[in-house]
């Protein structure tokens, strides 16, 4: 929680990582970004997007003039969340003149000290002002406005302390040529690049913590991501899929769309049960899902797997394991959290709001028939050997016509066949 | 820097995390990690590890019996960058009486007190201890120890506020069977797992500031690293490769050793400008790299290769390149900053002190020849249909011909061919 106050704020102003716009992407990026940003933040009625030399400016449309304190609060909790935004502040947009700037400046800034004061334990309060003059016709320098002001608040503030570096305190004034913006507060946005930027990819997704955190850093690199996941009905309840159809819609609240595809595996792990050195189990039930996975890739366009995995967490994913798994994928496998530490995972999945519906404990199918005894160290060629006693490709057809895809927002499902036979029909989550 | 004083701690204890260390990895865990503790800190003397209950201790060997004030400036500055180290305190190893623990902090805690009121600006201090009992037999609880002295701080200290969650004066007390630990400083480690207790890999390392940062986070997972170069001698200038061998130097102070093989891929880009269309030329090179690469890591015996990839952040680096490049390559390919921000990646290199190394400005393979307009859309079977001008694996042979393997710490160099011919010579760096 901040002690900001709600302030009658008439526009946010947002900044993005002008490292991830040279060239000809620099469009895409902001339409993008723009895109995104009126999904977000929907829930604060109608917005407009002005894009401006490199930054984009939100405002409510007429005739609502200023954001209310419930839209402030959805800026809070939003943005954060929103790949693409380095950050952004809520504050006023007005005319570029330094009487404007001041006006508002004495009409709000007590109200910001009154609402710093109020916190308790209240820190030390330390000011800074940060000026950009863009418009470098203005009279005025950016180190010449920052003395100007901070003289009026040191006189009106005498326990008040300059600190240029680290303030908790920080006014930021922009003077552009057609308007002027001040604000109080930043919002550190999720960073990366925006949603539907970058390619498309299908990830795998369990019941577990990692592999929603593994989604969204994908869609902080601008990917759209679809999903598939493998149960084991009956050996596994319904609710399985229940739990991963909430995790897919929480997950769709950070991108446009993403579907999900619902496998049931189990003819593949009967038959492995059967046929198969017991050790070698979890490791086949993997080169599987790999396989399957990147069938529905081709059928959804993706262009390449995306897991969960991180490297020496556990049995099946020390490198030996996770090399001979890879083996049966022709795709492209991501692994965006392979060397993250486990609090991290976590820390992504309370940010992001999957951690409490992963926290639901559901059998999965990697518990199916688990071996007690699985191979921590194998070797492509020693489970190839094994594999040869199925029939491989026979399986992941029956597997994959077992397959059901579900629009994660209306819960809608159809088989995986209807993509297949009749192109013209892509249930798309919306 | 910290305001911590020197004292003459007689011992370090070391936490490392839980997780990590389920079942059977744990021997395996331990040990790597006490190897890594005596390689890192072999410049405080020789030194002596205790393994006990989930914690190391590190002991000075006779005839020392404390650390000095440099060999505490090496803990400060080293442990930051171990992997598998949550955390260590260098403090002072007792008796486990409340006699003998109220004794050391009597001693000590006013030199604490002191050196933290020495700060300028000195903040407001807050005090918190943390008892931890792992004796149940002794007398008094943990909360009582706490209280006990938490009263006896306030006595001798009337400006000190207590703190239990964000204190900048903590003390942390630990009563084990057989000793007491007494500290006042905690240096966070980098986490992750020990080096040496994963895998092996080869590295693609390059004269840019991201393939060191990868290298780390492999290793931070335990991994050990050997790497791989290309440079397009005489295009390229020699330098190039002192640069890499510079930055593996550095990279081989985090693990045990890593060897470096410097490839000539001039034959291969000569003839690629000649035959391919301009603008795929990236993606063959790259392509070509990951053949070669993947060649040298079988002879070195490792298990996948890893990059400095950033999805999205140039133009070789979009999904459907990065998916064209790996559909050359045979084996897992891991990339550690896939989703990375560019800044996540600069602080790592810092941290390491590989950034300014890198900073030199070196041309490397990748300029030579590259073109105006590089493709940053490519399919497979594009840039497979323009790849069939080229004799691939007479390029391949050839290149691997006009590699070097270079001993990082000594600068010696040998042909890779030695280590095919004559597999009994294997020029490790040490």
């Amino acid at each position: 929680m901040t002690w900001q106050p709600f302030l009658p704020y008439n526009a946010i102003l947002c900044r993005y990582n002008e490292i991830a716009t040279k060239g000809r992407n620099r469009t895409l990026f902001e339409s993008a970004l723009a895109d995104s940003l009126k999904r977000n933040l929907a829930n604060a009625g109608p917005i407009k997007v002005i894009n401006e030399h490199g930054r984009l400016f939100v405002i409510p449309t007429q005739p609502k003039e200023t954001f209310t304190p419930e839209d402030i609060q959805l800026f809070r909790d939003v943005i954060p969340t929103v790949p693409g935004i380095s950050s952004v502040s809520p504050g006023f947009m007005l005319q570029p003149t330094l009487e404007d700037i001041e006006n508002a400046f004495d009409k709000w800034f007590p109200t910001v000290m009154d609402a710093f004061r109020a916190q308790k334990p209240m820190p030390q309060p330390t000011y800074a002002m940060r000026a950009r003059r863009a418009n470098k016709q203005f009279h005025l320098t950016a180190e010449e406005i920052e003395k100007y002001f901070a003289g009026k608040v040191l006189a009106q503030n005498p326990d008040l302390k300059i600190d240029l570096k680290n303030a908790n305190l920080v006014v930021e004034v922009e003077i552009r040529f057609n308007r002027a913006f001040l604000s109080f507060e930043r919002i550190q946005g999720a960073g990366g690049l925006p949603a539907g930027s970058g390619g498309h990819v299908l990830a795998l997704l369990s019941g577990g913590i990692d592999s929603p955190a593994a989604c969204f850093l994908m869609m902080k690199r601008g990917c759209t991501v679809d999903f598939v996941t493998f149960h084991s009905e009956p050996y596994t309840p319904p609710e399985y899929i229940d739990k991963i159809v909430a995790i897919a819609r929480k997950l769709n609240t950070y991108q446009k769309r993403g579907r999900l595809a619902a496998v049931n595996l189990l003819d593949a792990q009967l038959e492995i049960r059967d046929k198969c050195k017991s050790k070698y189990r979890t490791v086949l039930y993997r080169r599987f899902m790999l396989r399957i996975a990147s069938q529905i890739a081709r059928i959804f366009g993706a262009k390449a797997l995306v897991t969960g995995d991180n490297l020496g967490q556990v049995a099946s994913q020390t490198l030996d394991n996770m090399a001979t798994i890879e083996d049966a994928s022709d795709m492209m496998i991501l692994r965006p959290l392979l060397t993250a530490d486990k609090l991290d995972a976590i820390a992504i999945a309370e940010k992001i709001g999957t951690f409490d519906l992963s926290s639901v404990h559901i059998p999965d199918s990697c518990t199916v028939f688990a071996p007690d005894d699985p191979a921590t160290s194998t070797r492509a060629y020693h489970v190839k050997n094994d594999e040869e006693n199925l029939n491989v490709e026979e399986l992941v057809q029956k597997c994959l016509k077992n397959t059901i895809v579900i629009n994660p927002k209306t819960d809608k499902r159809h088989p995986l066949e209807d993509l297949t036979t009749n192109k013209t029909f892509v249930p798309q989550g919306t």
